[in-house]
């Protein structure tokens, strides 16, 4: 019979077991910080109406999307967690109760042009909270405490979550008279890291056609940096020139006041008045995250305060704020960069069981003892030779096995195997069970990123 | 501005949060369960080359698949997780260990017509062992403890779990001279829970045109029952005449050798000859799961062993089991006859902190104590009336709230209100995160399914 290949589109990440059980621990981190903060989850659809998915119209994403017909449905595939969650918040506005908190995990589709690290198919991990007409700052203030605790979770210590206010951008460029090319600004200062200011200066003059007393104070104002106490001190200056921009260092005075209470250590955040996030959707706070030892990866995590989620769809004011992980890239360049940590168990079982006698009765009984006790088991029943079982073992990486013959089955015992010291001891399957389960949890405190 | 409709397309599940709780725990049952059985997780595109996915061609679902093009390329979603799992296991064959085994927990897609209770969107839980040319049969007799353990954790306990083997059924109408007809007699057999043995045969007589002795001896045949040794003895009466009888005899024989090892009480487990599912892929063992007091909602978990997973892709011969839950369906029946529990928290979280001062200092240090003690932790920022604050409570179906008024910030404590009992009583952060931990976890034994 002709064969057809068996091959994977590009751009879409498909992982061996070891790798998928790391991504699934980053997963398991995610759902649980996410929950501790009082996020529920959701699911919404990966198909939607292309007339609800493209409801906002044009933009860069567009040309990216998977649209396509099923009878007379003109369809498409999800671009983002964001629309479907208008949508959602929508549809189901008087079945929810606001401030609404949600987090979604899920796959999302870009048909961008495929290249090394790029993904058409990858996982986002998002959080919001939606308000229903307003919402406090005190929200925006706890956002740094999710993302302090989701990264510690995940192994990282050395990030910094920084932080600026859209308002006090806006009012910067208002009081100086810049406000026509405030977008412009942005996306030059967005440069500030990689070309530095010299080169930002000579484009804000050349490119911007600003005047270089002007160029130059905006590039005073994006210089200020030192504690957030320094930093607001320093802002306190331009106070009572523009009222956006009064209301965006209050907001930014609220957004740090509590920071010590939330566990949020000072190393880990920063005021970078360079942060802007997109031009049109975010309207407050804003966030990104770096890793302080791989910069070049850029933002792990990003996002803000936006005004109107469900515009589109809905009159009702439903401001909101939220960050999202670009889940498959961080795992790719964590990947990449030999980030992921070994220690802790992937293979697919805690122990394998293998039997050496011909009836199977008291290997299959200590399989269920061990399962019963919590250890992911495997009972290996193939008729192979005990050098191919072991190796077999090996291959999988599995911690323990659990060796059955004559003498284990007279005694009533397992000979446990310790794959990474070489020691052998006997235990009746409870103790065994008690041993692994031990052995394997002190392994598997070991953080799933190494650093 | 004009709106567009936020609906969500027919065929699609899409939860409300207190719902997609129950989904969640649901999803997070199966996969502690499979992974307690040594499967490790995997995760394969949504989106798969048409050529890939189609490679068996024809059949029914072709017309149902969702095919599109994208650029030059021709894609289809996943109709099943067989098929990428069988290009899975093709393309990294050289890459993985045999026996190779995993669960997959994913959504596929269909473009049925669209009627109550059908899906065009929904997961399915699927567990395979694949060998490298073969496969133990201890690895049968494992499935039946798989489907148990896994209902049994749901919460169900009055089910069975019908086993047949396919050889057997082969065997039979072989010695009988029915071999042509098989197809034709086991659509026929397979009404019998339907339309009862009478009807059957006056259609095996009527349409499938059989001699009425021949019919008869088709249902006496499936009426054999009893116990497993039973059936197992009337069985034995024909051993001699075929080979794949006997061979399946002997496969049934080792597939219920060893469940009282495997934990299996002989209530939740019956041989039964009228099992066969579906005709071509099957080739020895067959599983089917019925709730024994829902019989109307059909098997909730089937499957079999199959002698070729991957024959489009490779000459490799990979024979394996497996057997899949349609957990979006089932949510979907057990939603509708009301056997979703409601005693575990499917709250957003277990504790809702209500400041009700001005400053926020102490109630963001009690929310962070809560969080650290992995209590899933909401602290209510709103700057509403005392009223509307446990009212939003009540709506959420918080077990517990803190209130953080001016007393509870002098003595250092919250007074924890259980939304239950309505008692109200004050502890410190540190033995707040302690009592309600209890509660929840006490509450959280129960199952999600109840009876």
């Amino acid at each position: 019979m002709a064969k057809v290949s068996p091959r994977t589109l590009s751009g879409f990440m498909e992982l061996l077991p070891r790798q998928q059980m790391k991504m699934e621990r980053m997963m398991e981190v995610l759902r649980r910080s996410y929950s501790v903060y009082g996020f529920t989850p959701l699911d919404t659809p990966v198909i939607e109406s292309a007339e609800v998915l493209l409801a906002k119209g044009g933009g860069e994403t567009e040309k990216q999307i998977y649209r396509f017909t099923k009878g007379d449905s003109d369809l498409a595939l999800r671009f983002d967690l964001t629309v479907p969650l208008a949508k959602y918040v929508a549809a189901h506005y008087s079945e929810l109760s606001f401030p609404f908190r949600r987090y979604q995990i899920g796959k999302v589709y870009r048909g961008e042009r495929a290249q090394r690290g790029r993904f058409r198919e990858f996982y986002q991990a998002d959080i919001d909270i939606i308000g229903d007409g307003k919402l406090d700052i005190i929200n925006e203030a706890e956002i740094p405490a999710v993302i302090y605790n989701t990264f510690t979770k995940l192994g990282i210590t050395k990030f910094k979550i920084r932080v600026n206010n859209r308002k006090i951008l806006n009012g910067f460029y208002a009081m100086n008279g810049m406000s026509e090319k405030a977008g412009e600004i942005m996306r030059t200062v967005d440069k500030l890291d990689k070309i530095g200011a010299e080169k930002v200066r000579q484009l804000l003059i050349d490119e911007v056609k600003m005047l270089p007393c002007k160029a130059e104070n905006v590039l005073d104002f994006m210089a200020i940096c030192g504690s957030n106490a320094e930093v607001i001190a320093r802002l306190e200056y331009y106070r009572g020139m523009d009222e956006t921009f009064d209301q965006g260092l209050d907001e930014l005075i609220a957004v740090t006041r509590y920071l010590g209470e939330f566990g949020v250590p000072e190393e880990n955040f920063a005021i970078d008045l360079t942060i802007a996030r997109g031009l049109d959707y975010y309207t407050g706070t804003v966030y990104e995250t770096i890793m302080t030892e791989h910069p070049e990866i850029g933002s792990v995590c990003s996002g803000g305060r936006y005004d109107n989620l469900a515009e589109y769809y809905t009159d009702k004011q439903l401001p909101g704020v939220g960050i999202s992980i670009g889940l498959t890239r961080l795992f790719y360049v964590l990947s990449e960069q030999d980030l992921l940590s070994d220690d802790f168990v992937s293979a697919p079982c805690d122990a394998l069981v293998i039997p050496m006698t011909e009836d199977l009765g008291f290997a299959v009984s200590a399989a269920t003892a061990l399962r019963a006790g919590g250890i992911r088991t495997q009972l290996y029943g193939e008729k192979k030779k005990f050098k191919a079982k072991m190796s077999y073992a090996d291959k999988l990486g599995v911690p323990f096995v659990a060796l059955v013959g004559e003498d284990e089955i007279s005694e009533g015992v397992l000979s446990v195997k310790d794959m990474h010291s070489g020691e052998q001891i006997k235990l009746s399957p409870a103790q065994a069970a008690e041993f692994i389960r031990e052995a394997v949890e002190k392994r598997n405190e070991s953080a799933v990123i190494k650093e």
